[in-house]
Protein backbone atom coordinates (compact mmCIF):
# COMPACT_ATOMS: atom_id res chain seq x y z
CA UNK A 1 0.00 0.00 0.00
CA UNK A 2 2.87 2.57 1.37
CA UNK A 3 4.02 2.15 -2.48
CA UNK A 4 1.25 4.24 -3.49
CA UNK A 5 1.65 7.00 -1.01
CA UNK A 6 3.30 9.80 -2.91
CA UNK A 7 4.36 11.94 -0.32
CA UNK A 8 6.11 8.96 1.45
CA UNK A 9 8.16 8.86 -2.04
CA UNK A 10 9.31 12.79 -1.06
CA UNK A 11 11.24 11.09 1.78
CA UNK A 12 15.17 10.21 1.42
CA UNK A 13 15.10 6.89 3.16
CA UNK A 14 18.52 5.72 4.19
CA UNK A 15 19.68 1.89 3.06
CA UNK A 16 18.16 0.40 6.14
CA UNK A 17 14.73 2.30 4.82
CA UNK A 18 14.64 4.62 7.83
CA UNK A 19 14.84 8.14 8.83
CA UNK A 20 15.86 10.08 11.99
CA UNK A 21 13.16 11.85 13.75
CA UNK A 22 13.50 14.47 15.99
CA UNK A 23 10.50 14.70 18.44
CA UNK A 24 9.73 18.40 19.62
CA UNK A 25 7.22 19.35 22.39
CA UNK A 26 4.25 21.65 21.48
CA UNK A 27 4.35 25.07 23.45
CA UNK A 28 7.92 24.70 25.27
CA UNK A 29 10.01 23.86 21.89
CA UNK A 30 11.55 21.36 24.19
CA UNK A 31 13.65 18.26 22.05
CA UNK A 32 11.97 15.47 23.74
CA UNK A 33 13.69 12.48 22.06
CA UNK A 34 15.00 10.75 18.84
CA UNK A 35 14.10 8.42 17.44
CA UNK A 36 13.50 6.78 13.41
CA UNK A 37 11.05 5.81 11.10
CA UNK A 38 10.26 3.18 7.97
CA UNK A 39 7.47 4.20 5.53
CA UNK A 40 5.21 1.66 7.17
CA UNK A 41 5.80 4.02 10.33
CA UNK A 42 5.29 7.33 9.36
CA UNK A 43 2.58 6.26 7.17
CA UNK A 44 0.76 4.94 10.87
CA UNK A 45 1.79 8.00 12.41
CA UNK A 46 -0.37 10.42 10.03
CA UNK A 47 -3.44 7.62 10.18
CA UNK A 48 -3.05 7.85 13.75
CA UNK A 49 -2.29 11.15 14.70
CA UNK A 50 0.13 9.84 17.34
CA UNK A 51 4.04 9.26 17.04
CA UNK A 52 4.82 5.39 15.45
CA UNK A 53 8.59 5.01 15.03
CA UNK A 54 10.76 1.80 14.44
CA UNK A 55 12.17 0.14 16.89
CA UNK A 56 15.92 -0.88 15.53
CA UNK A 57 16.95 -2.99 18.24
CA UNK A 58 13.56 -4.68 17.94
CA UNK A 59 13.22 -4.52 15.02
CA UNK A 60 9.41 -3.63 14.72
CA UNK A 61 7.07 -0.90 14.66
CA UNK A 62 6.61 1.03 18.13
CA UNK A 63 3.89 2.98 19.14
CA UNK A 64 5.35 5.51 21.70
CA UNK A 65 3.36 5.05 24.67
CA UNK A 66 2.47 1.60 24.07
CA UNK A 67 3.35 -0.03 27.70
CA UNK A 68 4.04 3.36 29.14
CA UNK A 69 1.43 5.33 28.19
CA UNK A 70 3.34 8.12 27.39
CA UNK A 71 2.02 8.82 23.91
CA UNK A 72 2.54 11.36 21.84
CA UNK A 73 0.05 13.37 19.93
CA UNK A 74 1.46 14.66 16.60
CA UNK A 75 0.55 18.18 15.62
CA UNK A 76 3.02 19.43 13.04
CA UNK A 77 5.17 17.21 10.85
CA UNK A 78 8.12 18.85 8.86
CA UNK A 79 10.46 17.47 6.32
CA UNK A 80 14.16 19.15 6.00
CA UNK A 81 16.12 20.67 3.14
CA UNK A 82 17.68 17.38 2.21
CA UNK A 83 14.69 15.63 2.74
CA UNK A 84 16.16 12.94 4.99
CA UNK A 85 15.05 13.82 8.47
CA UNK A 86 11.41 14.38 9.89
CA UNK A 87 10.96 16.67 13.06
CA UNK A 88 7.87 15.90 15.14
CA UNK A 89 5.84 18.28 17.12
CA UNK A 90 4.26 16.57 19.70
CA UNK A 91 2.07 16.90 23.04
CA UNK A 92 3.81 14.43 25.32
CA UNK A 93 1.31 12.68 27.55
CA UNK A 94 2.54 12.23 31.06
CA UNK A 95 5.52 15.38 30.31
CA UNK A 96 7.59 11.81 30.32
CA UNK A 97 9.34 11.29 27.14
CA UNK A 98 12.45 9.41 28.29
CA UNK A 99 12.33 5.69 29.67
CA UNK A 100 14.31 7.32 32.58
CA UNK A 101 11.65 8.97 33.64
CA UNK A 102 12.81 12.63 32.83
CA UNK A 103 11.08 14.69 30.43
CA UNK A 104 13.26 14.83 27.97
CA UNK A 105 16.03 11.99 27.20
CA UNK A 106 18.72 14.92 26.66
CA UNK A 107 19.59 15.50 30.26
CA UNK A 108 23.26 14.30 30.51
CA UNK A 109 25.05 17.98 29.91
CA UNK A 110 28.48 18.47 28.86
CA UNK A 111 30.36 20.32 31.22
CA UNK A 112 34.57 20.97 31.48
CA UNK A 113 36.77 21.18 28.69
CA UNK A 114 38.45 19.27 26.11
CA UNK A 115 40.93 17.59 28.27
CA UNK A 116 39.14 17.50 31.46
CA UNK A 117 34.93 16.90 30.51
CA UNK A 118 32.40 15.01 31.40
CA UNK A 119 28.24 14.10 31.03
CA UNK A 120 26.45 15.06 33.64
CA UNK A 121 22.98 14.36 34.58
CA UNK A 122 21.47 18.07 35.03
CA UNK A 123 17.28 17.14 34.46
CA UNK A 124 15.61 15.59 37.60
CA UNK A 125 13.47 11.67 37.39
CA UNK A 126 9.91 13.10 37.31
CA UNK A 127 8.88 9.44 37.95
CA UNK A 128 10.44 6.25 39.03
CA UNK A 129 10.35 3.63 35.73
CA UNK A 130 9.50 0.82 38.20
CA UNK A 131 6.57 2.65 38.24
CA UNK A 132 5.94 3.14 34.72
CA UNK A 133 6.69 -0.16 33.11
CA UNK A 134 4.87 -2.69 35.23
CA UNK B 1 45.01 12.31 20.41
CA UNK B 2 41.23 11.60 20.56
CA UNK B 3 41.65 8.30 22.64
CA UNK B 4 42.62 9.97 25.09
CA UNK B 5 39.64 11.71 26.23
CA UNK B 6 37.26 10.10 28.26
CA UNK B 7 34.51 11.75 27.82
CA UNK B 8 34.39 11.23 24.16
CA UNK B 9 33.90 7.42 24.84
CA UNK B 10 31.33 7.57 26.56
CA UNK B 11 29.25 8.38 23.06
CA UNK B 12 27.98 5.56 21.68
CA UNK B 13 29.34 6.15 17.68
CA UNK B 14 27.57 4.31 15.08
CA UNK B 15 29.12 1.75 12.55
CA UNK B 16 30.76 4.82 10.55
CA UNK B 17 31.96 6.18 13.64
CA UNK B 18 29.03 8.98 13.53
CA UNK B 19 26.69 10.10 15.96
CA UNK B 20 23.16 11.99 14.83
CA UNK B 21 23.14 15.81 15.87
CA UNK B 22 20.83 17.94 16.59
CA UNK B 23 21.25 21.79 16.07
CA UNK B 24 18.55 23.71 18.54
CA UNK B 25 18.38 28.14 19.09
CA UNK B 26 19.26 29.03 21.95
CA UNK B 27 16.14 31.18 23.12
CA UNK B 28 13.17 30.34 20.54
CA UNK B 29 14.03 26.44 20.97
CA UNK B 30 13.68 26.39 17.50
CA UNK B 31 15.30 22.96 15.86
CA UNK B 32 17.56 24.45 13.33
CA UNK B 33 19.15 21.62 11.84
CA UNK B 34 20.14 18.18 11.51
CA UNK B 35 23.97 17.01 10.91
CA UNK B 36 26.45 14.30 11.74
CA UNK B 37 29.65 14.52 14.29
CA UNK B 38 32.45 11.82 14.38
CA UNK B 39 35.06 11.58 17.33
CA UNK B 40 37.31 15.09 15.64
CA UNK B 41 34.43 16.84 15.03
CA UNK B 42 33.05 16.89 18.49
CA UNK B 43 36.44 17.56 20.31
CA UNK B 44 36.75 20.24 17.85
CA UNK B 45 33.07 21.99 18.66
CA UNK B 46 34.56 21.65 22.33
CA UNK B 47 37.74 23.21 21.55
CA UNK B 48 36.04 25.87 19.35
CA UNK B 49 32.88 27.08 21.13
CA UNK B 50 31.47 26.56 17.52
CA UNK B 51 29.58 23.76 16.02
CA UNK B 52 31.76 21.68 13.72
CA UNK B 53 30.36 18.68 11.62
CA UNK B 54 30.96 15.53 10.04
CA UNK B 55 30.47 15.99 6.50
CA UNK B 56 28.60 13.10 4.60
CA UNK B 57 29.24 13.97 1.26
CA UNK B 58 32.24 15.74 1.32
CA UNK B 59 33.85 13.30 3.64
CA UNK B 60 35.65 16.01 5.73
CA UNK B 61 35.16 18.18 8.96
CA UNK B 62 32.55 21.35 8.18
CA UNK B 63 32.94 24.32 10.32
CA UNK B 64 29.49 25.76 10.02
CA UNK B 65 29.39 29.15 8.53
CA UNK B 66 33.05 28.33 6.77
CA UNK B 67 31.67 29.74 3.62
CA UNK B 68 28.36 31.46 4.50
CA UNK B 69 29.23 33.41 7.60
CA UNK B 70 26.14 31.16 9.41
CA UNK B 71 28.19 29.96 12.42
CA UNK B 72 26.75 28.63 15.43
CA UNK B 73 27.89 29.60 18.90
CA UNK B 74 27.55 26.69 21.06
CA UNK B 75 26.12 27.44 24.57
CA UNK B 76 25.40 23.84 25.60
CA UNK B 77 25.61 20.01 24.92
CA UNK B 78 23.76 17.73 25.42
CA UNK B 79 23.72 13.68 24.87
CA UNK B 80 20.62 11.63 25.25
CA UNK B 81 19.65 8.38 27.21
CA UNK B 82 21.21 6.06 25.14
CA UNK B 83 24.42 8.10 24.47
CA UNK B 84 23.81 8.03 20.98
CA UNK B 85 22.45 11.43 19.80
CA UNK B 86 24.05 14.42 20.59
CA UNK B 87 21.92 17.79 21.08
CA UNK B 88 23.40 21.42 20.76
CA UNK B 89 21.88 24.70 21.80
CA UNK B 90 23.43 27.37 19.55
CA UNK B 91 23.44 30.75 19.17
CA UNK B 92 22.83 31.86 14.88
CA UNK B 93 24.94 33.86 13.43
CA UNK B 94 22.94 35.95 10.78
CA UNK B 95 19.81 33.89 11.93
CA UNK B 96 19.84 31.97 9.29
CA UNK B 97 20.75 28.34 9.35
CA UNK B 98 19.63 26.53 5.95
CA UNK B 99 21.58 26.76 3.10
CA UNK B 100 18.32 27.82 1.07
CA UNK B 101 18.16 31.28 3.41
CA UNK B 102 16.07 30.22 6.02
CA UNK B 103 15.89 30.06 9.21
CA UNK B 104 15.58 26.69 9.63
CA UNK B 105 15.79 23.70 7.47
CA UNK B 106 12.20 21.97 8.49
CA UNK B 107 10.15 24.21 6.45
CA UNK B 108 8.69 21.35 4.76
CA UNK B 109 5.43 21.05 6.22
CA UNK B 110 3.40 17.65 6.07
CA UNK B 111 -0.49 18.79 5.04
CA UNK B 112 -3.46 16.39 4.21
CA UNK B 113 -4.29 12.57 4.92
CA UNK B 114 -2.55 10.05 4.53
CA UNK B 115 -4.22 9.02 1.25
CA UNK B 116 -3.72 12.66 0.18
CA UNK B 117 -0.74 14.42 1.35
CA UNK B 118 1.52 16.58 0.65
CA UNK B 119 4.77 18.63 1.32
CA UNK B 120 4.18 22.50 1.36
CA UNK B 121 7.12 25.07 2.29
CA UNK B 122 5.76 27.50 4.62
CA UNK B 123 8.56 29.14 6.44
CA UNK B 124 10.46 32.18 4.10
CA UNK B 125 13.94 32.45 2.70
CA UNK B 126 15.08 35.44 4.46
CA UNK B 127 17.75 35.81 2.29
CA UNK B 128 18.47 34.79 -1.20
CA UNK B 129 21.39 32.37 -1.03
CA UNK B 130 22.73 33.64 -4.19
CA UNK B 131 24.06 36.14 -2.16
CA UNK B 132 25.34 33.49 1.09
CA UNK B 133 27.43 31.38 -1.40
CA UNK B 134 29.57 33.84 -3.27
Amino acid sequence: MSIKVKWLNKVKWDEYGLVPVIAQELGSNDVLMFAWMNRDALERTVELGEAVYWSRSRKKLWHKGEESGHTQKVHDIRLDCDEDVVLLKVEQTGNIACHTGRHSCFFQKFEGTVGDGEWVSVDPVLVDPASIYK
